[in-house]
């Protein structure tokens, strides 16, 4: 597709997904890991304003003051308003962030129609899968903040139930052998994916589909939680320390099980996959279950020889669906839940950060984090791919995560 | 006036001080101490449906949710939304809030005019002077909210300069006495100021009106922050963990001191009252003036020779103004700025808290706090009285909280 | 007595304390608020050499570096070793630190025997009465660490069992009228109990005798702990954030209580005072049983009209006894346990801290502090007398510290 | 050797350590992270007692209560004493905990004697090791307890100046391939050495030698530590809380600098190689030096060809000392300092833990860690070897580690 045409089609979709929203909803930071949904329709702006315009002869910052307030985490761009009070900016009020949009629009479609450097438009790309993880946080940090209500509100009326069952577990065998993984073809990629690189994977197997609430309800009525021979030393502190009993937006009441959604409370579906869980939970219930997380390269082996589908944003669903029945290949690998590593998130061999201030996007956070694969029914189609690496720490449960197991080849 | 008249008054009053407001600048909470706009429309009215309308024959609740979601701090009616996260309610929006009030209204102003029994009235009138208080809270909070944006909006337009000067401080001399303090009238007063009971005061002098910026800047400049030996010892140790330097809102720039206000930015006036400083700050100030704060018995003895005159809400400045000269009795004791006491919170003799739910409007704050006298810029004038008792902890700086000083008589 | 024999009696006193501990026992802080019995060992010679040998012809300090290492909190004198970091000090060894005190000692019996100028003698008088204190902390302090351990070390054989039976409480009746507290007579008292001064007292009643373990534990029984209406706000929240369900020391095991005393665990007896309470927890009994705690001056008004006998640190029991059937006057005002009052800590009209460094003795911590008077089991006998203000934050608990009931008058 | 023989050496050795220290110096603990020596002397008795004697017919346990006092982690034994209040901790004594050593080793000597199962030698075996790995923390956790005590004591005599002079550094090339890494020989290993297994490794260049100190000051006068290009974002946000402007133990007074020893303060030697470095410098260090950390498998792959010298504890220096100059391999692999890799401590693949309670020797603190190798100047030099993974997070700094630099082959 057309860069321009590429641009038009991603900054409208995050305009979209925010069109359900109130200037209030759009102005709630729920905890300092979320983000206000203003504060994500300024800053995508923000990047392309910073990284692209700013210095380009007859640009004119729309705010100057902006630049402070919506950096992220470039030191090298200069001072961040704090993170933890971006949910105190009532100014700028949304209708002029909306402006904001229009002005850095215009001026990034007069440059593209201008015919701008490669190297600019290498950045102008890089600002639409930029604009692509946030939109999936617009959804995730939404839906926490809607969480925290005790009003439960809706962003959406509820998705239909999906009509699928979940098929029981299978493993899927994977010899021993000298493999590639990372990024090497003409798309685009992100500085973290490559470069393409060998690696020694022992003899493995994948189950068929990610794990279902009904198998997760199992390790939880086994006392799952109370047991820490199952768990990492952290995550059973973390237990104890924030009373987990359950995954995120998972609530019991006389026995029946319900999760908070963006379409508001449902009931505990069994067949769908399992998520909100954080990296130790589905570090302990693989224990329980005698398996254990896959490796991130383990997961691309896979990865590559699957087909690109599941349920990602476009379905509008935003919840994970059960997954079909798998023939050859591991089913659901790509949207509905994130599916959690064992990976920590470290540089690939001969990995070179990208230059100047976008050397900060991705290599200063490798560090304290474990790589997530896959993509998650929030995710857009277009964003995902078999080399791609999502990365939290593993206390994280906002995001739609879940779980995979794996196992060695017995 | 009559009690619907009343009523009406200061539920518009309310509303008013909003009017200048976006929903989004309504629903920020910039601290734990501090709440949003929205949520004071809401609880003063959630104060009168659930201890007046509550129970009554025909009575129907505006929404079951609001009774846990707008109390504030009463465990005799039943849970609480927890206070430091009433930023994060979006929904209600700020139209269903007002819609709220305007449900309550009919209610509150059917009862009254049908006739209602005398201890409703006396709740009715108690919730006029709680909502009286909440509208100072509406405006300190947006100030502190505001202050915490970058962009530093303006609430309304600055006020013009007020045109006096302030006149050197004198002493006012107060003879030593059995003395009563507390209210007897007539008029409403809250179940903190009785029962009116004898004193014994020392012979004491009170300065003629409230410190100046000016003479605050000059403590500042003596090393007034760095002086351990002026300080309590828990406010020096809030100096060092908190970074005080100044006053609240006070910002130095190449030497020029300028404060933020409801009017946003301005320069520091010499002549004003200074405001925003903790009781700690007051109790060091005063030492290195060779002074002291008044108790609140020497300041209700003379509050009660003077005038109930001064800077109040109505006059719509919303900062305070310079002490105009004084004759006999010291000038500004009531408005611009509320004077904190040496004296703690706590039960007069004989102090009986009001029966039921409202029992806990003031008694279970006894404690960690100090008394503050006199009303500020943002107190509405009809809400303040010689014997009216306002209560902060020794570090809170977001009221308009000023020094009045005093010293024993020499 | 001869001031050389006092300093040769208490410094002597301190020591015996210390007799059944170990190096290691003496080197323990088990607290932030608490220090270790070396610690108290040391700072005490440390307020000697400090303040009266320092700069005196040819006095040698023992070692510089204790300079800094052992003082408390005078910022005058300058800079001190971090409180919470206390217990890291294994050097000085406990060895040096009792040579440190002879080195002392023999420079301060000569400055008394040479003839010292009558302002050092007051240093010196005062250094003593601050021994005392000191001791007191050695005993509770140590309690305290002791009790952390889950060996449940005893300090000394458990005392035999007072002999005593409380008797049921009666209220004794004291008339309104202008009264006067604060030390005025001959002897030592601290600059916080002067000036003596003028104060009016409605008309009261005192209960007879502190409140009992067993009239404590009625309130346990009867849910105290939980019914938010019996408490302070800051109370509460106290108990939910800590965990209090009974005094500190009070364990329950199969529905029968024990305590943990200086001897060791023992069987929770009904009728000696409670103690190891909270200001928090003494104003919800208070509340619980129909009364209130008295205020300062009406708890001295009591004081001075009573005799100055009770359980003293010289019995050696370490533990409050049984109050005595009492005649007129209340029984067991002084000795056995600290009595909280309802009176913050704050300055008596006219009140002059002592000049240079021992300014900041008393009158900086006058902030966020709740008034006890009487003393207890730990207190040396010739320490305590009606006037003395001892003081505590609300939450304190490691002191011997009680209750004593008072009402109104009816 | 023998085993009976190898347990007298082991256990003699720990005591060795502690002979120079009081009952005081073995009781402190000066952070959460560092334990009393006293508490290691009987912490790993108890390992023995808990792992191989209980249980067997004829042995009566020392005490009952040090079941609980001196378990570190084991949930699967039971409830511990909380690791933070290790310091309170006065009884048992010193003495009595040497007495349980005593007791322990007559009965562990008796069974060796007798002939143990096999199983039950294998526990023994690893409780040597697991012995020696607290004799390096007896010396490290002892050094931070010293270093927070301004009287800076030294725990022996200051060693000589080591004589050598650190040689430039040069780059040691090793060739791409598939390598083998992992414990597969005959001796003693940690479960978490195991599998030995296959990794492909890109070809690679390490360092010469560890960093020297000269070579870090550079760094640091280079304006290292204030520079957040050079840094992890989680490495420059700790150096912002914990105000780190050099490694732990360095001082600088008037420009010049110096080092915290065990031997006391010593002046900062250019030569030796630089310690106490978290791994967040150890990566910025690298980053500034145009460098890289290796990953484990690539130091492994060295250290597999590298002779196992360098200096360790039987040395006495108790300090790292200058690399002697290198032929083929990289000199000062072992000993001397622990060198940060860039592999996050994670399993193997086909790890097993161990069964039973020792499972939780290992496996669960596999997460949030990074693995360091090669053993340092506190390291007895028979407990370390080539596929040694020792592991800390990323920001401890107590340890002796140091920094190793590689980097791609060119």
């Amino acid at each position: 597709m057309d860069l321009a045409d590429a641009y038009r089609d991603v900054r409208a979709a995050t305009e979209a997904l925010c069109a359900p929203l109130s200037p209030e909803d759009c102005a709630v930071q729920s905890m300092q890991d979320a983000s206000p949904v203003k504060w994500h329709l300024a800053h995508t702006s923000w990047f392309f304003e910073t990284l692209v315009l700013e210095g380009l002869p007859g640009y004119a910052a729309f705010d100057p003051a902006f630049r402070v307030l919506f950096n992220s985490y470039y030191q090298s761009v200069g001072e961040q308003h704090p993170r933890p009070e971006r949910g105190v900016l009532s100014r700028p009020s949304l209708d002029r962030v909306l402006a904001y949009r229009r002005h850095v629009d215009v001026a990034v479609l007069r440059l593209l129609d201008a015919g701008a450097p490669s190297t600019a438009l290498d950045v102008v790309e890089l600002g639409l899968h930029h604009e692509q993880q946030h939109q999936e946080l617009v959804l995730t940090d939404l839906k926490h903040a809607f969480s925290r209500n005790p009003l439960r509100p809706a962003y959406r009326e509820r998705a239909p139930e999906a009509p699928g069952r979940a098929q029981p577990a299978r493993w899927i065998v994977f010899d021993a052998g000298l493999r590639e993984i990372g990024h090497a073809g003409q798309g685009f990629s992100f500085d973290n994916e490559r470069p393409r690189h060998r690696v020694f994977v022992e003899a493995f197997e994948l189950a068929s589909r990610p794990v279902t609430n009904a198998e997760y309800l199992d390790f939880v009525r086994d006392r799952g939680y109370a047991r820490p021979e199952l768990w990492l030393s952290d995550g059973y502190a973390a237990c104890g320390s924030r009373g987990w009993r359950a995954p995120l937006y998972w609530e019991e009441r006389d026995g029946a099980w319900s999760i908070f959604t963006l379409g508001g409370m449902a009931p505990l579906r069994p067949d769908e996959p399992v998520c909100h869980v954080s990296h130790y939970e589905a570090d302990a219930f693989a224990r329980w279950a005698g398996a254990r997380l896959p490796t991130e390269a383990e997961w691309e082996c896979a990865g590559e020889a699957a087909p690109l589908a599941g349920g990602f944003v476009e379905s509008g669903r935003l919840h994970p669906a059960p997954s079909p029945a798998c023939e050859r290949a591991p089913s659901s690998l790509f949207g509905d839940v994130w599916e959690w590593t064992a990976s920590a998130y470290a540089p690939y061999p001969g990995f070179r950060p990208l230059g100047g201030s976008l050397g900060e996007y991705n290599g200063k956070f490798m560090s304290g984090q474990l790589v997530l694969r896959g993509g998650s029914c929030a995710t857009p189609r277009g964003h995902i791919r078999p080399s791609y690496r999502n990365f939290f720490p593993p206390d994280a449960r906002w995001q739609f995560s879940g779980i995979r197991l794996a196992r060695d080849r017995r």
